[in-house]
């Protein structure tokens, strides 16, 4: 009798509608145990039952023949775990191997030995009694085996704080109050990791001098028992598997157990084994798991060695697949594993991309769902980086404009535009910011009215009024549809065209500062300084005389003099001589070092994450804050000096940082009648770059892998910050869209995830706090700090440019591009092992690169012309670029180096997947990592 | 009939004599295939029979129906490479694995097939002929099925630097001229990589529609032949298998091929399959393949992740072990585990260290072997090293001697003791030069000699004089075997401390750089200068009257002035007065960047070589002239900017840097006499840095992992040393002994390697090219480079310090003490699975790492006091303290974390490595890493 496939009803069910999440199937559990149990409240996953989760441990009896006792040497969940008896400490969890001839020597044991199923026992006395019952016992044997049997095991728990208390070794006749789990037990941190529900499983395993023949029993309980203090956690026992015998060579008692625990942890295994009625069930459970094992040959791979836990587990989905398709013979692996990559790949449109505006029905939920500590962290984290971005982006603006834009209108455009955002948008977890392409923009739109003399904020006013009426004109026309046709190849030019001007800025001020301040090189002619007074004598035509222009005449001859430093030479009614006098030294390169100081600290914090140091909380934190820290050591630093370095600009009192404005622009000022028509020029283009930005962000926030409950709010979006910018405009603020970044790092620190994960296991995302309040509360915040503006004047402008060389650099290095462009530098040979390369030949992943680095390069060229202003349309022209791209490459390498467009999508990608080569078939080996979920690539904001 | 078991005349022969070189049994291959054929001449090796390397390629049939054809998809040699079809290039190499219904669908189709041991055959037809006699197929289908077999198959081969060439795609009958093998087989790069002698297997394996049921057969050649464009190497081929059937699903026929692929690749199946008998002896090796097979979970394992190639393959000999154990019952697995980490041990003297002396008869082989072209190349790079060292130690130490010693003195120094060593020392590899541990003391000495106004020269002379009797003393009671009492604990101290007195040196001059060119802050009075001249109608009693010290009086009255810069001002009568005009400014920060610039760039560069990027050999030559590179970069910017930064001195001629001495010291100068026995006191100290720092660098050196044919020269090297220390101290040069690390990249620019090596697999090491010669070169050319010097003033002192600090910290982090130091920064979970750790309680590791740094303490604070002088004595000191931590840990824990010195290596280890634990059997799971020869950890010199 054919037992019913381990989960084939979900496998059913899921394939069913095709719109399921695709994290369900790549849970690595798949349709066996989950660590996250009855608190998992995902409505999807209500339905599909689960086993519980099995924490399995070996006790292996040690000491033969003098001092006999029990010892726990492994523990297996998910990975195994060892005891280091010489160290005292568990190993690292590693994937477990164990040797075939265990396996063999363990199923003849179980062939022969006792084996009960559905076991009424109800402690660990009758389990000993049932287990121990085989006739070929002598009744004195036994007696023995059972005293050993109720021995109390010797377990090794580390409890937080403590030190590790073995349990005592002192060994005690079996009584029943001793069946009570001990403290230790209790306390022990691995129960806290398991989930509620979980279950247990332990195999007794060692050799026995007294025994003649094996002894080999397995046991499933009816009802799950605590059994004492037979386990380290205090779990209802489910299994139960006793290996004894007589001395054998190699340790193979031990290896044996190591075999019945790995089995025992295999999912589907477990899933069978739960479910055999009789003998011939479990040998033909473990007759399958010897067909799917894989085999490391002995001469190639030291058994001993430990492999650590995959980054992805073979899901329950694909092995099911596999047998299905023995089973039914279905012939088409390929069909799967398309529709696979198109549920899961990297930018597929999420169908919310169609509908909006039913986001009302939410919004009482959108504050109660704030009421968790999380959030209050949350706020912290997203108001740093919410300020350090305004103070940064409002620096830059500044100096860009000439102050037109600064830190006080970056701060209080950020809190009321940031605020009205959070209260109306359909996405509340985007938070509004200043974005690199919008800043770029702006610079460009500036030199542009410098250089045509035009009154630059009624300009700009005109232009937002332009951008608003495009907006709503892309919402009328739901043209948020298009974001399908920006694929990886246009949002990867476009960032690392950002990218670039980034960089290219922050290394050009900072050379500029260079300028400003000199360096005096030894013999230069900038040498020396004197404070000249009228002489005694002499009248006032003689000082004009003796006062050519600086620098002219360096004989001076006869003269009243003092050393004074200027300023107090002024005070004291002198004159500063000489070409010294207006040079501050040291400045140049005590401002290299603060730049250098702040992009390098930044960047060796930013990977401290990934580092072995400090508990993972502390390494957060310093990742997190990696800018804001950065920016505190470089304040830090000069004040320490005292050095004159250029500082921001920050007005004394709450007024605009451009003398003499009011808060409202006028809509004229200086300038034509007609030029408010042809703003509309310039708006159209910054429409475009406003859209692109705006909606991309939208399209990766509102990624399938996050799990947003609340549904997206595309248009709803686009609405609100096409409104948004009429404001700013209207009051002269900065412009803001959605930033990719900060929106992702906020939905990141909203993150829920399973408490209870396997040791070796990385915690399991259940989805984000979806509310309104953190965003709220944080911008609200950053309208207060408004008032503490007067202490960011402290700020050395080189801090800053060096933390904008940070942006840049490491937004250029998050892309995919960047990989393929260090592919054209690696020798085939030292190549990292990338699904790409596989599939890809080498030199057409050469010739897309280089494509993408010609598109660069031309869009630099025009950044570089007087025509910079039109480099948005050019970015559109990207996405015709890679629509030409179709007729050198095939839909198949497209897939690989990019993303379909609609149109691939809709004809030709089964085709283009299915005759990719006339021997494609070898490629059903791919590994797991193409069915996993991705992780968002694109940071196109910049911040 | 049992069949002897392979390798064990070489395992008993091994174990027979003790001395044998570790890297005997730890080279991977063991007694199976050797990638180095008869090109080994390594006499040790001659007598071991072995059998040729195997190169096994897998041809598929595929297209069937309509397009069948032969298709190789994989090749193995040790590790598998699999043809990535879509990328068309082959995979990177890695771990095979395979299911293991493959290979006992294998087993039952070989032991029903056609097995042909020892067939005659002379081609493909011939051999064809033989494998379709089966009684089973229709003349008919046995000539459809020569024919398929007699077709071309198709190789992916990539030619280097020309396009791949896949084999001609059309297929044509087959003809006797055919079976020449293609110009494209021949020039196959792999064809290099393979050493000669070696043999091809092949296995073709496909699906065939017309076949009514499987057809096996696997034959082994009598004579191996190239079997034309079957294979892509044209190699003589000893195996052929075929595997050929019906369709099957699930890719039946191509797993199957694998596995016979797999276990053909496998050096014990090759052993026995060469020596089977008759198919049960095939059977049987199949049997013993299987059942030292390791098996993953399919749960816990994606079968198809690669696993890359391990570092450290297992050896055969533990293989063997392991049978034997199970064949005759051995029952010491640990006896032979500990005399293999004895063999192996970081720092188990070696033989040698007893013998000397007998060099003379290698004498002229000395010079002989120096004829290779890789000896050039070798000098090229020892001569920039070389240099490089006695720039940096030579400005050092003119900085801290005041000129006593320069960077003429230590050009010349090096050149004359460098070359005399080269021509006379029992160890001519090794290469003299200044040292961390010398230089700290004479800097000690000179401060000394300093505080009690002794004539520091003349001193100096009799500290060599008497170093070199005591040289002479140690020499003549041959106390070098003392150096066994220097455990790692004693050496890690040492080169802790010297790394940090490297380390707080270079930071120490660099921060007095700043003292000496003062930031000007604003408003500071070091501010104002100008150009005074005698006032027309004054006389020279005014002049003086109105020139107070400079800073005095800043009112200066009525003057006749000009703003010339101070050179010109002087040049023109005048006299520059104001504070300002004696400091230089921007010097302070520049030095300051130029410091960080070539300390950052030296350490970015030492990591190029283990980047990915470029060629072997770019990231070689940039890792090995790190400090060359990051000193030249130093300079340039220093050029480019040309600031008077402060730069090398350096004499303008040939003469000693002190002004006013000859070469000649004179014995006494200004000195008491009494002064020249009082001298003995600072010599013995300073015998006993160079007896260390000597023999340590000596053992480091003569390690068996090196294997090194000529023997060393412990006493005789000691005996040269105290020679030279006469001659530089009466020339006044710096002292000199053995360092180090540039003595380890001398033997390693003299590697001798296995030119063929299989793919995934690392160059063998075959020996050192030892000789004379190269290190003579060296020091010549380090002479004539004198003449070079004029061209040192150019090199800025910020650079060189950046490169000490670079030195110190490249040492402080190479030490396992500097490990254990990062473990205390650590959470339990995120430490490295180091086997320390699984050895050794945490708590035990952090108590010896607490010491060790105590004891660091200690040395620091004793070097900060007048008496740092004698830290010599100190460190000596640290050999007790270790002798004392024998109470306070168990030899094995200190085994792990030191090493055993030599009471405890007689008395206990045996107890100690027995009685670990009680239940210390499961450390037979120790990883292979336990037997790899370590590299040098040490690197006491700091150079």
């Amino acid at each position: 009798t054919k037992m019913k496939l381990p989960g084939q009803e979900e496998f059913e069910a899921s394939s069913a509608h095709e719109n399921a999440p695709a994290g369900e199937l790549d849970s690595g559990l798949g349709p066996g145990p989950s660590p996250d149990g009855p608190s998992d409240t995902d409505s999807r996953e209500v339905g599909v039952p689960k086993d519980p989760l099995l924490f399995i441990q070996l006790n292996e009896l040690l000491g033969w023949p003098q001092a006999l006792e029990w010892r726990e040497t492994g523990r297996w969940v998910l990975f195994e775990e060892k005891l280091e008896v010489g160290a005292g400490r568990w190993s690292i969890p590693h994937v477990p191997t164990v040797a075939l001839p265990s396996l063999q020597k363990l199923r003849s044991l179980l062939a022969e030995g006792l084996v009960l199923l559905d076991c009424p026992a109800q402690s660990l006395l009758e389990l000993v009694e049932q287990v121990t019952r085989a006739e070929s016992l002598s009744p004195e044997l036994r007696g023995q085996l059972q005293a050993l049997l109720l021995q109390k095991p010797q377990h090794y728990i580390q409890t937080t704080g403590t030190r590790p208390c073995w349990g005592s070794t002192h060994r005690r006749k079996p009584s029943y109050d001793e069946e009570a789990p001990l403290k230790e037990q209790h306390q022990n941190p691995l129960r806290q990791r398991l989930p509620p529900g979980a279950e247990a499983g332990t195999v007794l395993a060692g050799e026995l001098g007294f025994l003649a023949q094996p002894l080999g029993a397995f046991v499933r309980l009816r009802d799950p028992v605590v059994l004492g203090l037979l386990t380290e956690v205090p779990l209802p026992s489910r299994f139960f598997c006793l290996l004894l015998g007589p001395p054998m060579l190699a340790k193979g008692y031990h290896e044996m157990g190591r075999a019945a625990a790995v089995l025992l942890s295999d999912p589907q295994f477990q899933w069978s084994v739960r479910r055999a009625n009789n003998l011939h069930d479990l040998l033909a459970a473990l007759d399958t798991f010897l067909e799917e094992v894989t085999v490391l040959p002995p001469g190639r791979w030291d058994p001993t060695a430990r492999i650590p836990p995959p980054k992805c587990l073979p899901c329950e989905h694909k092995r099911l697949l596999s047998q299905l398709r023995e089973v039914r013979g279905l012939a088409a692996p390929h069909r799967i594993q398309a529709e696979d990559r198109h549920r899961h790949g990297p930018h597929a449109p999420s169908p919310e991309l169609q509908r909006t505006g039913r986001k009302a029905s939410w919004y009482p939920s959108d504050f109660l769902d704030a009421l968790h500590p999380q959030c209050f962290s949350a706020v912290l984290y997203i108001y740093l980086a919410t300020i350090t971005n305004a103070i940064t982006f409002g620096g830059l603006l500044g100096d860009a404009t000439n102050g037109a834009q600064g830190v006080l209108e970056s701060f209080l455009g950020t809190a009321v535009a940031g605020a009205a955002f959070c209260l109306m948008a359909g996405q509340p977890l985007t938070i509004l910011s200043s974005t690199g392409p919008v800043l770029v923009f702006e610079r460009l739109l500036f030199s542009f009215s410098r250089d045509y003399s035009l009154d630059y904020l009624p300009f700009r006013l005109w232009v937002g009024i332009w951008v608003a009426t495009f907006c709503l004109v892309l919402v009328a026309t739901e043209a948020s549809v298009l974001v399908r046709y920006f694929t990886r190849f246009t949002e990867e030019g476009f960032c690392a065209l950002i990218s670039l001007i980034f960089i290219y800025d922050a290394v050009g001020k900072m050379l500029n500062l260079a300028h400003a301040y000199p360096i005096q090189r030894p013999g230069s002619p900038a040498y020396g300084c004197l404070c000249q007074y009228a002489s005694p004598g002499g009248n006032e035509s003689q000082w004009t005389r003796t006062r050519p222009k600086d620098g002219d005449d360096i004989d001076l001859g006869l003269i009243n003099a003092s050393l004074l430093p200027p300023p107090e030479c002024a005070r004291q009614g002198g004159h500063p001589r000489g070409p010294s006098c207006h040079t501050v030294p040291d400045i140049a390169f005590f401002s290299l070092l603060l730049f250098l100081t702040s992009f390098l600290f930044a960047m060796a914090l930013k990977h401290v994450k990934t580092s072995r140091f400090f508990p993972s909380v502390v390494r957060k934190v310093l990742s997190d804050f990696s800018s804001v820290l950065a920016i505190l050591l470089g304040c830090g630093l000069d004040a320490f000096l005292g050095l004159a370095t250029p500082k921001l600009m920050v007005p004394r009192e709450f007024k605009p940082t451009l003398p003499g404005r009011g808060w409202l622009v006028s809509p004229f000022g200086a300038n034509p009648w007609w030029l408010s028509v042809a703003a509309a020029l310039p708006a159209l283009l910054l429409s475009i770059l406003i859209f692109m930005d705006q909606q991309i962000t939208a399209v990766v926030l509102n990624r399938v892998e996050y799990r947003l409950q609340k549904g997206a709010g595309f248009h709803l979006d686009l609405f609100c910050v096409a409104m948004l910018m009429l404001l700013t405009s209207v009051l002269g603020l900065p412009w803001y869209v959605s930033a990719t970044i900060i929106s992702l790092a906020h939905m990141d620190s909203l993150r829920r995830e399973s408490r209870a994960c396997a040791p070796g296991q990385p915690p399991r995302f259940l989805g984000i706090r979806e509310q309104r309040l953190t965003g709220l509360v944080v911008f609200i915040l950053t309208g207060v700090s408004i008032f503490l503006a007067p202490v960011l004047k402290f700020i050395p402008m080189p801090v800053l440019y060096g933390i904008f060389l940070y942006m840049g650099v490491a937004a250029l290095s998050s892309i995919q591009f960047m990989k393929r462009v260090q592919l054209l530098l690696m020798p085939a040979k030292h190549q990292p092992d990338l699904l790409l390369l596989r599939h890809v030949p080498l030199s057409r992943v050469h010739l897309f690169t280089a494509i993408q680095l010609s598109c660069l390069g031309l869009l630099w060229t025009i950044k570089s012309t007087p025509a910079a202003i039109i480099f948005p349309l050019m970015l559109l022209g990207l996405v015709g670029v890679r629509k030409s791209l179709e007729w050198v490459f095939s839909p198949q390498e497209l897939l690989w180096l990019d993303e379909l467009m609609p149109e691939e999508e809709r004809s030709n990608p089964e085709k283009g997947l299915e005759t990719e080569h006339p021997f494609s078939g070898s490629d059903m080996e791919d590994s797991e990592l193409m069915y996993q979920p991705k992780a968002p690539e694109i940071n196109i904001s910049v911040n």
